[in-house]
């Protein structure tokens, strides 16, 4: 039985709907991480969900000795999808993300909550519900990316569009921890998102967070990384921006899918080819999409908080879900969250603290 | 028989040497368009350049009624690869870039000077010696992109990391003039990119483009795009700033080439997928190569300048040597320079002028 953890999923928000967030839970719920879990299901349509988890998910809790709990929360009117997230969480207390975001206050350190709902506002509830890591100014979204070699996580992957150097050095702080606890690579390599790997290259605000995290013995500093080059698997971790992180992920999911679908309209249009793909060459693609898909590493989690917490891309399938309570379980078992406060306390800021 | 027009090829600074670049120059010299051209090769070894040349570059060009001129430079020390590009300008005033600019000067406007070398130097080399359009504080490199539906350009590509929003909005300004120019786009939607479709995203920096390029009437502004939805083809120019447009640039490269090396090796584990890739894909390939590859784009013109400078990849081969070359051509039969000039000279800037 593994280690009593609760999990909070918040099935609101996410393009497919609760159905496919609730086949995500069943899926994690049939795994072997399950057993002993509780599991906390946030709906803005709880009877709905009530009699759609009776069908599978409930059962299949039930096998492995995991409860379910359904909270009930009030549906945002679809016309706020052009509202800031900030004025969203004044006016909605009853939203989705607000409540399970309080559950998770509720529920201590040995639970994480997962969410597809817009970042911002899980974003705001996280900082205003749970609070900050002292030292930290602004919690990053800590996303996984597939390298040449295997994965990486960059940091800030959306979260925090405008950074000061100071908040650069603070994300590789954080994710030093993380990764030590997550991975158990002693001293992760680090590098600085940049437009070159030469030291005089660099816009402004790299530039000075070069020089801190060059300054900083407790770091394993690579230096700069580039566009290309970040995929080399040559690093642990990459540091940029909120507002350069979200177009770095945006962009990397939208070559790959571009590829793909020019290769499969390259592929249709000649008899042959297909032919020869269909015949001999589906476990080629399986295994391209298994090594490239989001939905494999499930969930980015938020880092510099006082709590666990998830974020899952908003196109989110079942398998994304049950990957994303997976690493919300991870995050639990191996007390991260406590390890990176205790990491950012210790640690010896030179002039680069909140 | 073409138009008249000089064409000044640095052969010095590509990663494949002198060699490849002259096999571009006989490629172009091959084309339709070589007829009437003067060719004039910048290179630091010029006897080696004379005798090569020899072979096959000059009787193609006599084939073509085109001539031949080789200029003399000055090699650059590869010691000098980690010193920031001003300093090499300084230092080295007979290399090969300030030795070719110096002669796009003197041919006058129906010229244009190609070069595989350092961004930085080029650009600094096309500033102090071609001088910059009135009004334009910061030349842009225009950066061709394949989409779903074609191609676009974005710009700036590299050549300024820290800009203001006024920069943004000059760069749209030049973009909309060129791109009308070349492609014969009247009004060519521009698109600024950001972190998010909606107006409250954005960092400082694109939230105050938005409102210059709101605000000018002059201009189709077609709002924000994202890292993904840049790749759709609804857009014609995507602005943003040198920092960004590198990092863009070279992770949309180093995506696909990934994800081509994936594929390769995924087919090459299963010998049936490889035996049926071998037998009936090779036009797959060779199609999706043809769209995607950057040496089909050739270069990227410099905007702003009183003249006309096309930027090559430094890994081009023959073929994107000879597509450079070729865009240097156009951007002489088009006048496109001159039309930038004058579309700046007469553009209303509201408070985003120079």
């Amino acid at each position: 039985m593994g280690q009593q953890a609760t999990l909070i999923l918040d099935v609101m928000g996410a393009d497919r709907g609760p159905i496919e967030m609730l086949r995500g839970a069943t899926l994690f719920a049939r795994s072997k991480l399950a057993p002993g879990t509780k599991l906390i299901v946030v709906s803005a349509e709880p009877e709905q969900t009530k009699t759609q988890a009776a069908v599978e998910l409930h059962p299949a809790l039930k096998a492995a000795g995991a409860t379910l709990e359904i909270l009930a929360a009030e549906p945002l009117p679809s016309s706020e999808g052009f509202t800031a997230p900030l004025d969203i969480f004044k006016r909605y207390p009853r939203c989705s993300i607000r409540i399970a975001m309080e559950a998770a206050k509720a529920a201590g350190p040995d639970c994480a909550m997962i969410s597809p709902g817009t970042t911002g506002l899980v974003m705001a509830s996280a900082t205003f519900t749970l609070g900050r890591v002292k030292g930290i100014a602004r919690p990053p979204i800590c996303t996984p990316m597939p390298t040449r070699t295997g994965d990486m996580i960059f940091l800030d992957g959306g979260s925090n569009v405008d950074c000061k150097p100071e908040h650069l050095h603070q994300f590789a702080v954080l994710a030093h921890a993380y990764v030590k606890a997550m991975k158990g690579i002693d001293r992760p390599r680090i590098a600085l998102l940049s437009n070159g790997s030469e030291e005089y290259k660099g816009n402004a605000q790299v530039k000075e967070a070069w020089d801190l995290l060059q300054a900083d013995a407790q770091l394993n500093f690579a230096g700069y990384t580039e566009g290309h080059t970040m995929l080399s698997g040559d690093i642990d971790v990459m540091v940029c921006d909120g507002f350069l992180g979200n177009i770095v992920l945006k962009l990397a999911e939208g070559v790959a899918e571009l590829f793909t679908d020019m290769l499969r309209t390259e592929i249709k249009r000649r008899p042959l080819a297909a032919l020869a793909a269909q015949l001999t060459q589906r476990p080629v693609f399986r295994s391209l999409r298994k090594r490239t898909d989001y939905a494999q590493f499930g969930g980015a989690p938020l880092l510099g908080l006082n709590g666990n917490v998830v974020i899952c891309h908003g196109r989110s399938n079942a398998t994304a879900i049950s990957n994303a309570l997976a690493v919300g379980h991870r995050m639990v078992t191996s007390g991260v969250t406590a390890g990176v406060a205790k990491a950012v306390a210790e640690h010896h800021w030179g002039n680069g603290g909140a």
